[in-house]
C-alpha cells in the first residue's frame, strides 16, 4: 500500500470531478462542487448521529436506501440545515438540476453541505453554478477546495492497492471546519474507488474505517447536522470477488487512507498549534481504549496544556479517570513523548525544562498504559489556542 | 426563606473556623483551614465520580459511613493525588494532627484537598500550621479564602428557614477553580447547619439540593478527583422531628443555598466576562431537561459565540441535537435573552445589532422550549475567553 499526499478523488479511475465560484461564498472563492461516475456506482455512506439533521443529510440517507450513486452535489457556506421543509425541497432541486446536466436519473445523486445553519440555499446561483461546471479527471483539488469553509488547506490523498490480480484505487477529499472540541464540527468526506464490490461489504468496510480515523479524531461521530462520509465504488477495476483476505487488505488501506485524512484535519484544527496523538494501551477492551482516547484528546485542559508545552500530566490522569473506562490507578503508566511521567499509579521525576522542549514539537505524543487488558486506540486532536476563541467568537451569524 | 449574601458557614450557631498561611501556596496566602464544631454532627456527602480520586476523598468518604463529624481540615495547593498510598497515610495524618489539637477522635475529622496532582503533602507545615490555628466564630471568611486556587473571590452565602418553633440556619462555603469546561474542575463544599436530622434525611436533601444546582453547573459531578460536597447539621437548633412538610421546607432553602454558591461559581469561570443561564422547558422529562441544558452550557462553541455576543443559535440547536434527547425539529423555540430567535424548527427574523447589544450583559439567559413534555431545567456556566486559554497553557506542574 502506497498513500500519495498528492493524490485526490478523480486520481480513480472513472471519476470525473469539478467546481465553480456561484457566490454562496461571499468571498469569490470556489464553494460549489461536482463529483460525477462515468458508470454506476454501489454507494456506501455514514452520517451525523446529531439528532437536528441537515436536508442534505435527510435526501442523500433516503436516497441511500438503494445503495447506487452517479454524481455528488456538495456546496460550501450554507448547511441548509433548520430550516424546515423548505429545505428539503431545495436540496432535491440541487440535486434535480445537477442530474439534468449530467443526464442521470435525480436519485442517483447525492448530496452535502456545509456552512451557516437557519439560512436558505441561493438555487439562482447554484443553477448558474452547475449550468458552467464541466467535471473532468482533475477536477479533484479543485472540488477538494470548493468544500472548504474555515479550513486553511484542501485535505486529498489517495492510495493503491494489490488485491491479487488487480491494482485497485482509492481517493478521498475532506473538509474539517477543524473546530477543536468533538462538538459541532461539519465534516464531509468523499471516497472513491474503482473497487468492484457489493454494497453490504463497502458499507462494513466504510463503517470500520472510519470507526478507527474519524471517529477517534476530536471531531467525532455525533457531532453537527450536516457531517457525511461517501464512498462510491465504480467496479471498473474489474478485479474478481473478494475472500476474506482481500476484503481485509483492502479495508486496511481504505482505513490508512481516511487515517490519513484525519490526520490533515486534526493539523489544520482552527487556531491549532500543534497536532496531538493520544494513544492508549492495555484498555479492558476495545471499546474502553476508544473511549479513553477520545477523552483525553477532546479535554479543553489537556489541549491548553500542551499548546503551553505543559507536562500537567494530572490532567491527562484526571481526563482518563472521568472518561468512564476501567482505570486502576497503582497499574497506571503515563508517558508524554518519551518521558514517562507515572509508572504504576505514581509520578516519576523528570527535568520539566526538557520535557518542555520535547513538547514543542509539530506533533506531541501521549501515551496510556492501563495494563489491565489488550485493547489499543490512538486518537487524533489539537492544541487549543487563545486564537480558537477568537475565531469562535467572532460575529457570524 | 432570606440568603444573605454575607453569611457563611460561622453564622451557623455552634460552628467555629479558622484559616492559616502554612506555607503550601507559594504566594503567602491563607492555604489552611479547619472548620470545626462545639457539637457532635450528623454528616453527609457528595464525592466525585472520576475513577482517580483524592487521597482525602478516599479518607472522608470511609469515614463518613459512620455519618458522624465533629471537624474539616482543607488545604489549597496540594490535591494529594495520585501519589499512591502515601497519600492516604499523609491524609490520615494530617487528620490526625487535627483531632491531636481540638481534643477530638480522629476518626471524626474529615478532610479536603485541592490543588496540584502529583505532588505530596507537606506535612510538617502543615503540622505548624495547625498547632497555630484557633477556630473561632468569625473563622468562615478567612476559611473560605484558604481554599481559593485560581477563584478571584472567595464563595460563602448563608440562610435561615423557619420550620414552625425552630428557626435553622444553613450556611455554606465553596470553592470553584472556575475551569469552565465540566472536566476537571475541582469543586469544594462545605455546608453546615444546626438542623437536628436524621443521616438519611441530610443525606436525601443533600442529593436533591446538588442535583439541582451543582450538578447543572458546567462544573459538573464527575469531574475532578478532588471534589466534594459536605454537609455538617449539629443539632443544636433543637427543631422537632421533620414532618414531610419540613423536610421540603428545609430541602428548599439548601437548594436555593446552593444555587446561590454554583452562582458564584459561574461568575467566577477562569477568563469569564459573563454568567450563562440556559433553560430548557418541555423537555420529555427531567432527566433530558438536566442532559439538555448541561450541553448546551458547557459547548465550547456556544460560550464563544456569547463571548463575542455573537447570536449564532445554530450552536444551541447544534449542541442541543447532540445532547441525547429527544427533539422535534419542527416543535423547537429557542430565544436569546428576549428575542425568538427560532419558532417551530424555523429561522424567525432579528435585527442582529439588537440582539447583539442585548447580549452584552453580565448574565446571558439563553432558553429552549422543545414542546414535548413537562421537563425543565436550568444549568449554569459561563463565556470561554481567550483568557481562559492563557490561564490554562502557563506552566503549572
Amino acid at each position: 500500500m502506497r498513500v500519495s499526499p498528492f493524490g485526490t478523488i478523480t486520481s480513480v479511475p472513472g471519476f470525473l470531478a469539478g467546481a465553480t465560484c456561484c457566490g454562496i461564498k461571499k468571498t469569490h472563492e470556489l464553494d460549489l462542487a461536482l463529483l460525477y461516475s462515468e458508470e454506476p456506482c454501489v454507494a456506501a455512506a455514514l452520517f451525523t448521529r446529531n439528532r437536528i439533521q441537515s436536508a442534505p443529510v435527510q435526501l442523500s440517507r433516503q436516497r441511500l436506501r438503494r445503495a447506487r450513486a452517479r454524481a455528488i452535489v456538495a456546496n460550501s457556506a450554507c448547511a441548509n440545515a433548520c430550516v424546515g421543509k423548505q429545505g428539503i425541497w431545495d436540496a432535491t432541486e440541487m440535486t434535480r438540476i445537477a442530474a439534468e446536466n449530467l443526464a442521470v436519473p435525480s436519485e442517483e445523486v447525492l448530496v452535502a453541505g456545509t456552512g451557516v445553519i437557519g439560512a436558505r440555499l441561493p438555487l439562482e446561483r447554484i443553477h448558474e453554478g452547475l449550468k458552467s461546471m464541466v467535471p473532468d479527471e482533475h477536477g479533484g483539488h479543485a472540488f477538494a477546495q470548493a468544500i472548504m469553509t474555515t479550513d486553511t488547506v484542501p485535505k486529498e490523498a489517495a492510495t493503491t492497492v494489490d488485491l491479487g490480480t488487480a491494482r485497485v484505487t482509492i481517493g478521498g477529499v475532506a473538509k474539517g471546519s477543524g473546530m477543536i472540541h468533538p462538538d459541532l464540527a461539519t465534516m464531509l468526506v468523499f471516497l472513491c474507488t474503482d473497487l468492484r464490490a457489493d454494497a453490504r461489504f463497502l458499507r462494513s468496510a466504510l463503517k470500520r474505517a472510519v470507526a478507527n480515523s474519524f471517529n477517534l479524531l476530536s471531531i467525532d461521530g455525533d457531532t453537527s447536522p450536516s457531517d457525511s462520509v461517501f464512498l462510491l465504488a465504480n467496479g471498473i477495476a474489474r478485479n474478481p470477488r473478494l475472500d476474506g483476505y482481500k476484503r481485509l487488505v483492502f479495508e486496511e488501506a481504505l482505513t490508512g487512507l481516511c487515517q490519513q485524512l484525519a490526520d490533515s484535519i486534526a493539523r489544520d484544527g482552527e487556531g491549532a498549534t500543534k497536532a496531538i496523538k493520544v494513544m492508549v494501551e492495555g484498555a479492558s477492551n476495545q471499546r474502553q481504549a476508544r473511549q479513553a482516547t477520545r477523552t483525553i484528546v477532546s479535554s479543553p485542559l489537556v489541549k491548553a496544556a500542551l499548546h503551553g508545552n505543559d507536562p500537567n500530566w494530572g490532567r491527562i490522569v484526571t481526563a482518563l479517570g472521568r472518561s468512564g473506562v476501567e482505570v486502576r490507578e497503582d497499574r497506571l503508566d503515563v508517558y508524554l513523548c518519551n518521558t514517562c511521567v507515572m509508572k504504576e499509579g505514581q509520578p516519576v521525576y523528570f527535568d520539566p525544562t526538557d520535557v518542555r522542549a520535547s513538547l514543542a514539537v509539530p506533533e506531541v505524543l501521549v501515551r496510556v498504559y492501563l495494563n489491565l487488558g489488550e485493547g489499543s486506540a490512538m486518537a487524533r486532536g489539537c492544541d487549543l489556542s487563545e486564537e480558537y476563541v477568537t475565531i469562535n467568537s467572532s460575529y457570524t451569524t
